[in-house]
């Protein structure tokens, strides 16, 4: 059995992401999918609009085999992280033949040809690299500039766009690991990663959906946009109160962390760098909540150098209580240190067999058998209570699903 | 000027209020009150139902002519520290003459005999109390049978009272300060302190009121047991939807801290004795929230042993983030480190132009104006900003009020 890998979000699955995943069957030749899948909070530090177990049944009745979670102390990170544990993951599979992934570019030559200078990243491009971040601009823009300058002849635009970069670490990534996944790229159709406006009748992007849901607040908006799965998926969660979720609910959990520990005390967190612990105690004054208090912090303490989505994520960790200490390099860099199954077809029960013997980390199908969790499990589990915290009224199955929740299993 | 002091909550202040305050001024014969009140957490571990600074007007407008804010360090305490704090505060403004107080007994000389044996506490009382807590006793249930064993003839029961508790404390309290204050007792009419039936037509127990608010969340319910001055000030809470707090306005925030801590690190908090840390921990997949989360979890700890107080104060103490550390015998022990004016009267005003010169510890009256602050007066500014995260919705004044709001003036 051929297997493509797939690393997603999912917020919601639309028909952008559906194309995406037959392009890849058809690219790759593969009879199975595996994705490799964000919790309850992503790439861009935010809660998921809908939670993992929604997202991961959009998965399968799209066709998707094997639904494996991402764990959060990789999922909401800058993209050399975030792809690290997300080709880590399909990697310790040890089933996953190629792993493909959209770009801007569609060109994987010179992607690879990127890759192969910056895997090993030499103290030439540190220099470079530390140069434009001392000249004040965000990571991603210093880290574009820095590989146009060592590699003279890239176009420093075009890398920095999010999926050429986020392609890029995924072939950094294979190669450190040493894997033998085979990368493929397929160019992205119609909607820019971001995009607000719906340009195509069909294909419009993650962002511009949200976006309609969060103004118009009606579901049916969205409609032509999506897989008929998704939109039943969603229907049920915003019946049953759960979505959507959005930074907003979390804003008196937030400002009590935020209210609780000294500057030092901030300074430990995840991501709260370069004195941000100071500017964060000194816009609290200024704060009305709950009401867009987190929209206020963030404009409040946004730069030219600290981006939205550094912020965010910053503003995750310190609601997660996520350390440095916690999510330092030497345990990112041993990759994910176990797969948890969050779903799966027909064809991803015969996967789930041939990792018995194949993976390379424990599978995680049921987390209340397990007697001593990793602390990366605990950390995705304890993110589980928080999502739930948002919710109007949450149960106690809620608050500690992963406990009782078995994966998803559902036929296209 | 001839000055009594009274040791209130006033939550919310009431026609039993009103009747001790007369008696107080009829039997000291003073021409000026002054009143210590707690801030917006109370004794029995509990969000006061409105404000201090609103709870300051209601006393005002009865006729007290000066508000002290007893720190949240003694505020919420068993009878001993907040007997203590509250004592400490008067005695250190140096211009009040008597402390007058109710009881259930009405018998100051009784309650003196026992405070001169007690003030002292002897090696073979602390054997007697440790007996009374092993065989499993509530604190206040052994500390009633040990003097009852210490002291014979002492009526245990009788001594149990909550108030004659707190009086005995207030008594200990004065000799262990040397004051000069003169201590008074009023027997209490008509309510008992914990009392839910409304048993006459003006005066009702300030939980008979709550109880009736909470229940049928009609202000109008209780004009008949409160002032005018209450009424007003009630109704403008209401409508301003800073009121009725209670502490399911804070189950939320109560739940992160008890997911983001480890036992180890709650038994760091203020209160968290004797393995509780593990019992929260055990009890926390059997909560649902928000709705009655905190008396579910209040339900699944309590014992014989546990009182209800006993843990409501400890869940406060979570909530606020108060270390055992910070609240230490040795700090409670130097008493009020400052006198937090919180409103005057024009005779008030005259009370503090003299105490600039008595007074023996400084006097706040503007807290943005310390360039220092006492770290327990830190603990009230916080205080403030958990209270109102329980608000529907709160302004960046609500958050950090005691920054903003100058001392209630005004005239009865």
């Amino acid at each position: 059995m051929k297997t493509v890998g797939l690393i997603v979000e999912y917020n919601p699955l639309h028909n952008g992401h559906y194309y995406h995943f037959q392009q890849s069957k058809k690219s790759s030749g593969a009879d199975a999918v595996i994705a490799v899948m964000s919790g309850h909070f992503l790439q861009r530090g935010e809660p998921a609009m809908v939670g993992k177990w929604a997202r991961t049944e959009m998965a399968l009745r799209m066709g998707v085999d094997l639904v494996i979670e991402l764990p959060i102390a990789y999922s909401t990170q800058p993209a050399e992280w975030f792809a690290y544990g997300a080709v880590s993951a399909l990697d310790a599979t040890g089933v996953v033949d190629s792993l493909c992934f959209g770009s801007e570019s569609g060109d994987i030559r010179s992607l690879h040809t990127i890759a192969a200078a910056m895997h090993e990243e030499s103290t030439a491009f540190h220099t470079l690299l530390q140069h434009e971040l001392k000249a004040g601009l965000s990571y991603p823009a210093a880290y574009g500039r820095a590989v146009a300058s060592y590699l003279p002849g890239i176009d420093a635009t075009e890398l920095a766009k999010p999926n050429n970069t986020l392609g890029l670490h995924y072939l950094i990534a294979l190669r450190r690991l040493q894997s033998r996944i085979e990368p493929l790229t397929i160019i992205r159709q119609k909607a820019e990663y971001n995009q607000q406006d719906i340009t195509d009748a069909a294909i419009a992007s993650a962002t511009a959906l949200r976006h309609m849901l969060f103004e118009k607040k009606a579901l049916a908006e969205i409609a032509s946009f999506v897989p008929e799965g998704t939109m039943n998926v969603l229907r049920h969660e915003w019946e049953a109160g759960r979505a959507p979720m959005s930074w907003e609910h979390y804003a008196k959990p937030l400002l009590l962390q935020l209210l609780h520990h000294s500057p030092a005390q901030l300074s430990m967190f995840h991501e709260v760098t370069e004195g941000l612990e100071y500017r964060i105690k000194q816009a609290l004054p200024q704060l009305s909540g709950p009401t867009d208090l987190v929209e206020k912090l963030i404009t409040l303490l946004k730069t030219k150098r600290y981006t939205r989505t550094k912020l965010q994520r910053m503003l995750l960790r310190i609601l997660l209580n996520h350390s440095k200490e916690q999510l330092s390099p030497s345990v990112l860099g041993q990759g994910v240190p176990y797969l948890r199954i969050l779903g799966f077809s027909n064809k991803g029960q015969e996967l789930l067999k041939r990792m018995k013997t194949t993976a390379r980390v424990p599978i995680v199908t049921k987390v209340s058998a397990l007697s001593n969790p990793s602390p990366l499990l605990e950390l995705d589990i304890q993110a589980t209570s928080i999502y739930a915290l948002g919710y109007a009224s949450a149960s106690n199955q809620d608050f500690f699903r992963d406990y009782y929740e078995p994966p998803v299993r559902i036929e296209p």
